[in-house]
């Protein structure tokens, strides 16, 4: 059946935003609202939401869905045309939200039939209301990243001379099934030295070296969510400006997750890391926002950044993951999850910050 | 540099739709354009074509572009509005073709402030030029399905009594790794029995029994490009149904193939194939259709059903694919890729299509 607390919170965003009707495509999103996951690759797939409760399930022949949700089901075969056959199901008289994902192959078919009044993102609705987790969700997200603390201590043995990034990374999917994970998150970064100042650098052949640092950002699925932490090691030794720099860079870390409470704006986390970094001379180096939200997708709508105009919520799960990136030297990342409660925030991430040498 | 004999052709299909600009978002399609590829998870990224050559590259800041190429780039930060800075570039007073993949959170906003003249859908122009493969792109499948022909010869070895779909399909990355693939290009599918009645069952602990199925449905990347082929083996012993049917959709993959040559609407061939196995009594059955376009990405846009409208040509590369699906007792499907010559076909996939007992 459809999780009605969950459909009745997008319901009532979708309320407030002056909406009757919504067509979800976001498969995670469907997911989140009706237990149902599938990947369905280039087909169309959606889920339409409408007020009087009168919601539209639209899938082609060739998935396969178990249970029983309670709602209309409409099947399509791929040689059917799927967006009249979401067309005639649409209140045409009044402005349908569509997901943020919508393909232009399927929105412009909608717009071009005047299927309805009018047509505006409404993702917001739906990534709002998954941005603040249940509870069942936060016990999820605990456990995802109580996974990963543990693999992160496991992932550290893998350095040793004459190590490649590939090669480390290559042992990491049998690490965290051992400990239970059902998978990766995203596929991890390990980074050594100056190829650490990319901050999405992937893994190649380069071998780690005496005074490198070792950069793992790195995430498990565990019954469907993710986790998601960044730990930042150096090999054998580490010099001065170097160990300067990830004190500085653990610091911002830390002094965001101080300020985190209900009510707080999400873009005052993001100044404070950053005037930190900026004020010991390394603001140019911290090239990213400060953080994302996750939860069932790796990174979720919503983000801690200069441009963010939300506040801090309980229930809220978001990444803090501050760095310093400086070309062809050295890059450090801390990253933790967090997640907001009623009188500040419980950190997800239990692996230690100090900075360790290691090997 | 930009891959100026692509862009051509790109651009002359726009020209062919009478477009002048349009605006490519697809990651594998700008790969495909500019050899660059990077993964912009939900940031705006976007390659935007001119039939004035003034094409112009929009990157988040983040990203990371080693090449040159001679184009202009526009970089934003994550707090910059892209849209507008995609807006500020258009030529207003044209229609602007738009990827289908184009998400509504991007859309809408050009819409509304009427950034061209108007919006068509014109993947067309980008996706038919990536449906036929050029020579270099022809080598290069060519060696990801003659590795994936290797790995099949493996994965049959992992089968034994009481192995489970997911122990199977965990040592397929190791195997693949070992012969020379990059990775998976899906997550391969392994299924016995029962479960292979559902084309997308995906692996899970059920054991092998005799007389079972075992179907796998695999694909590794080899630089960028995809293979995907599927082979059903039977587990010790077959039942004379079962290998009826085993027999019926060879025979339908082996139809479908003996029609391939230019000019062949690519809807006979799904048709020769659907015919073949109704008349033999499984059309209902027979529950998807019969191929897909692939390159570098698993499934591209074109495909190979009683929809298509497209006709063989030279260098098109795509899957065929019929199945059987029985519910609760067995499914087979038996899948090549093949590659459209000039005067029929050469098919990428050399791993035997006779029934295998294994075990």
């Amino acid at each position: 059946m459809m999780r009605q607390s969950r459909v009745d919170r997008v319901l009532a965003a979708l309320k407030e935003m002056g909406l009757s009707q919504m067509l979800i495509v976001d498969p995670m999103s469907i997911y989140y609202l009706t237990g149902v996951y599938l990947e369905p690759f280039e087909r169309f797939y959606g889920l339409y939401l409408r007020a009087d409760g009168r919601h539209v399930y639209f899938l082609n022949r060739l998935f396969h869905v178990p249970q029983e949700l309670g709602i209309e089901k409409v099947w399509y075969s791929d040689t059917d045309p799927a967006a009249e056959l979401v067309a005639e199901r649409l209140d045409r008289g009044a402005v349908l939200g569509v997901d943020k994902d919508l393909r232009a192959s399927f929105l412009l078919p909608l717009i071009e039939k005047k299927a309805a009044a009018g047509f505006v993102n409404a993702s917001y609705a739906i990534d709002r209301t998954r941005g603040v987790k249940d509870e069942e969700e936060q016990r999820l997200m605990r456990e995802a990243s109580r996974i990963n603390d543990a693999a992160m201590a496991e992932f550290k043995k893998l350095i040793h001379e004459g190590v490649t990034e590939k090669e480390a990374a290559s042992q990491m999917l049998k690490i965290y099934q051992s400990l239970g994970a059902d998978g990766f998150s995203f596929e991890p970064l390990a980074a050594f030295g100056a190829n650490a100042a990319d901050p999405h650098h992937a893994p190649d052949d380069t071998a780690v070296k005496p005074g490198d640092c070792v950069l793992f950002d790195v995430g498990c699925m565990k019954d469907g969510y993710c986790s998601d932490m960044t730990r930042t090691f150096y090999y054998k030794e580490v010099s001065p400006e170097r160990r300067r720099i990830y004190e500085i860079v653990r610091a911002a870390n830390e002094r965001a997750i101080s300020l985190i409470r209900p009510g707080v704006p999400l873009r005052e986390l993001d100044r404070a890391a950053r005037d930190l970094i900026s004020e010991a001379g390394y603001g140019e180096y911290f090239t990213h926002r400060l953080g994302h939200f996750i939860g069932l997708a790796e990174h979720e709508f919503g983000d801690v950044s200069s441009a963010s105009e939300w506040k801090a919520e309980p229930g809220m799960i978001f990444s803090i993951e501050p760095g310093i990136y400086l070309p062809g030297d050295t890059g450090v990342r801390v990253e933790d999850l967090v997640l907001v409660t009623e009188d500040g925030c419980e950190v997800l991430n239990h692996y230690a910050k100090d900075l360790e040498v290691i090997g």
